[in-house]
């Protein structure tokens, strides 16, 4: 069995994730990548997802690409790194489905698990990162940017995928971090990677 | 209670199905249309599944394709057009995963029909009509075209399609009509008209 771990770090826009996917991908010489659009088919599909101008995109249509978008990453990417030995880092996972068209489209999270769960294989990250930053915050940093179709939604949409990815890891402690996200980035480096050591060894 | 009738062609490339669809829907004034690729979305992800140099599209990606496809049309164009009481003929449906991702592809038959009837929230055609033409046949007409993803497939595959959709037939006959494909068009024509009368009173 491989050594190599899949770690993903999940959270809202804006809340600094993208820095600390590449710090650690760093550090670990790892595979970094992201959902949507880890690979060449992910790409196509995350411009269908995120432009604005979509805007009768079918919620089940909505989760249907996101899974696909999953699939092709874990085939093509995440599942041959783990296989040769390579820990894989990647800027969100399967969880957000369950967390923004579950709990934030509020489709069936029973059909949505067993919908993703086929897509990946059953390959789950084996940690996940869950940068927790006020919403409050969150908003104020997102009116400095040129929002995506999901940047878009409004303030409840987002509590319920914040309350969504809390009660994922309130179900499962072993396998979620909550980590503040508010301190300075090289502080917040730091104790991601105490905590990664505690929980992973590595 | 609409009134209105799904109505699907299915066969293999080169069957005729588009000249009957077209024929059809304008006979019945009907609502003409595609899978894939029958709404704005669905033209956007038929140019990923259809492009021969995607070779790498692993087969779980392309099956939730095919279902965001289905999904897409089900919700923006075949379910509205039903429900204002217009008839809806369309070249393939959801029953082309079950033979093509299930069948062709081999991919496990119950994981793929519960995916694709969440995908279109459980609304099946009304009736099918398989134009059922032999693949020697098909293959001489396919040697004049430019070959898409799918049509670049060995024969094995399109036998074991064939097989799939009339086992599906075989297992549901109020829903299906298979129909010798190899008289001559206006003739065929006649047939269906014929065949549609009896069954669906139109």
């Amino acid at each position: 069995m491989s050594l190599a771990k899949y770690i993903a770090f999940e959270g809202l826009e804006g809340c600094g994730k993208s820095t600390h996917v590449k710090r650690l991908a760093t550090r670990l010489n790892a595979v970094m990548t992201r959902e949507p659009g880890g690979t060449a088919i992910g790409s196509m599909l995350r411009n269908i997802l995120i432009d604005p101008t979509n805007t009768n995109l079918s919620p089940r249509t909505e989760a249907l690409l996101m899974a696909a978008d999953r699939a092709q990453h874990i085939s093509e990417l995440i599942a041959p790194a783990l296989a040769r030995g390579q820990h894989v880092v990647s800027d969100r996972s399967v969880y957000s489905s369950l967390a923004y068209q579950g709990y934030g489209r509020q489709q069936n999270l029973v059909e949505l698990k067993r919908l993703n769960n086929w897509a990946i294989d059953g390959l789950w990250p084996d940690l996940v990162i869950y940068i927790d930053v006020p919403l409050e915050i969150l908003i104020e940093r997102l009116k400095k940017r040129e929002l995506d179709r999901f940047e878009r939604e409004d303030s409840a949409f987002f509590e319920r995928i914040d309350a969504g990815f809390r009660a994922m890891a309130a179900d499962d402690p072993p396998r979620w971090l909550i980590i503040d996200g508010t301190p300075p980035k090289d502080e917040l480096e730091k104790i991601i990677s105490k905590k990664l050591l505690e929980r992973l060894g590595i």
